[in-house]
């Protein structure tokens, strides 16, 4: 993958707890760093990548969603905030507070015509691909497109959709899962299995996510056939990182078996650190509306419990190598990971001569 | 761990697919054979350790599992026979047959004389460890004792114990998952991120499992900080392994997505291929009776449709690298998959000396 950056090495796009300055520190560094666009507006999009061609001239890429909009739907937002009015009581809260947060928003005209306008050189995409006349328009600005599969008939799918490369992402992996063809949750396997099934399936370029958090893992990726890593929980304690107080001090006491996959926070399912409002309604819960609707009845709570240091309502995303996350400047722990991949690689050398 | 065999492989053991003379074509390779002890009376277990001993000098492994035996529950039992009852009555089978089916035993008195009388170089326990007491008399035959752990608490717990080398066992792996101390099915990570985590967290040589399938895959392990692996699903098809021809059928048939964790055939959590059964019980249901209690309903089943070559109500144990099963000699099998690992740590000196 040395045609997207010179490591091969991509800081996964993660929505919430990142913006331009890690992306820029990434791509200073000779990663791929990215921009997650699907919580932002056109014009904050357009504002996060022009600061990144105003800082690096290294290649960059730009990340969006690619769910269906629901139908906003009164009964079971009502549903929802019935559910969730004993948390309001508890926290002194007006059951019928609202917050002005962001809703994830999909792959649109708006968004291809940025795209067409400012030409980020790599787009990726997740829940699947945009509709072929707008992936056809995003091709034409010449970027490289990656799509995320999480079996081998998502890879295959994406193949023949004609993306430059496939992003394998292990059931390890924090943050949404980007599960669009069978959206039963017990399919995905872990990435020691999924990398190279989907490598022997496909011709495209692979680049491996889930689990990846420092060089040994970028050196079993490449054993297991991958042509790049992307890392995004390693960088969520980085200088550059706007990961709040509390996700930090959350991940700072990870343990091997801390994450639970989610849909409380957004609708879909996505990992993240365990916290109060998974541990009393329980992880998977049937009435939490479609994506991406159930963040707002969320957005007071959370808000509110931020506000005192609490991660208790925050969606505190992370993969189940949460515990290696480190604390530096995103550049470094760059440098870092491909330093110890070859390290790696070389100790592997001399254990294996026997 | 050179300790335990000439090569640094560990032939998963595997009850219902295997007996001596997998384990007995894996010691004369250099790896570690090992013989599934759980569903075998003291007797047999007697007779299939001497095989071993009669057929090859090199050190071999048995394998215990170290559950509670449950107390039987007439209402249980009556509960989980109404639920099958409709598939006894699709087979034409009596709603009340049984099968002389062997229940899986909790490793004991028995068994801990039979060690002391036969001294198996290497034990390996599932579930936990036997009492203390017996642990004691197992160590004092001099045989190396190997436990299993899905999280690192379950990692730390056997170190306390003194156990000579931990099984990590990610979430990939087939047949019963080992979890003794958080029955929580969420809990157990993927290889990728459970494997290092195992590593940093205790001085015990770590044996990586789950999703081990070929030479790239111990090569991978050792990356990651494995200081040998335990192989299973890959010997799945191998000559000297018993794997039934629908079983067998079935793994050939495999994807990444195939296979499930089930408690429909025992009463605990084990991962394998799906099958009518679990597609028309669902993979996990709560009238499953206590482990080991479920199988003995299921035996007349099983044994029917067995008869007709098919699986539809037996355990397809397998990992989620079922699709890379290989037939062959078991032997053969285990060189290649040194050879292959030799070959990977090569090959990704290469690749990384950007």
């Amino acid at each position: 993958m040395g045609i997207l950056s010179r490591l091969p090495i991509v800081q996964a796009p993660m929505v919430g707890v990142q913006d331009a300055a890690l992306a820029i520190a990434v791509c200073e560094a000779g990663g791929l760093g990215s921009l997650p666009c699907a919580a932002l507006s056109v014009e904050q999009a357009r504002a996060q990548m022009l600061a990144v061609l105003d800082a690096t001239r290294a290649p960059f890429n730009v990340n969006f969603f690619c769910h269906k909009s629901p139908t906003p739907d009164e009964a079971a937002q009502a549903q929802w905030r019935d559910l969730l009015a004993p948390f309001y009581a508890d926290l002194g809260l007006d059951p019928q507070a609202t917050v002005n947060a962001p809703l994830r928003k999909p792959f649109d005209e708006n968004f291809c015509a940025l795209l067409e306008e400012v030409r980020p050189p790599v787009v990726s995409f997740h829940f699947g691909l945009p509709e072929e006349h707008l992936l056809r328009r995003v091709r034409l600005t010449g970027a490289k497109i990656l799509g995320c599969a999480t079996t081998v008939a998502e890879a295959l799918w994406l193949e023949a959709r004609g993306v430059d490369a496939i992003i394998a992402q292990g059931v390890e992996a924090g943050g949404h899962r980007g599960l669009f063809l069978d959206m039963d949750l017990d399919a995905q396997p872990g990435l020691f299995t999924l990398l190279p099934q989907i490598v022997r399936s496909v011709q495209t370029p692979v680049i491996a996510a889930g689990g990846i958090v420092d060089g040994r893992g970028i050196a079993a990726a490449f054993v297991l056939g991958a042509s790049a890593v992307q890392i995004g929980t390693a960088y969520l304690l980085a200088a550059q990182a706007t990961t709040s107080p509390a996700h930090r001090a959350e991940i700072q006491a990870a343990r091997s078996d801390s994450t639970r996959l989610t849909n409380l926070f957004t609708g879909r399912p996505a990992r993240g650190l365990r916290n109060r409002l998974m541990r009393e309604l329980g992880c998977l819960h049937p009435a939490a509306p479609a994506f991406p609707l159930a963040s707002a009845a969320l957005a007071p709570l959370r808000a509110a419990a931020e506000a005192r240091g609490s991660g208790d309502f925050s969606p505190l995303w992370a993969g189940q190598g949460a515990a290696f996350a480190r604390e530096g400047d995103a550049g470094d722990l760059t440098r870092q990971f491909w330093q110890e991949a070859q390290e790696a690689a070389q100790h592997l050398g001399e254990r294996l001569k026997i």
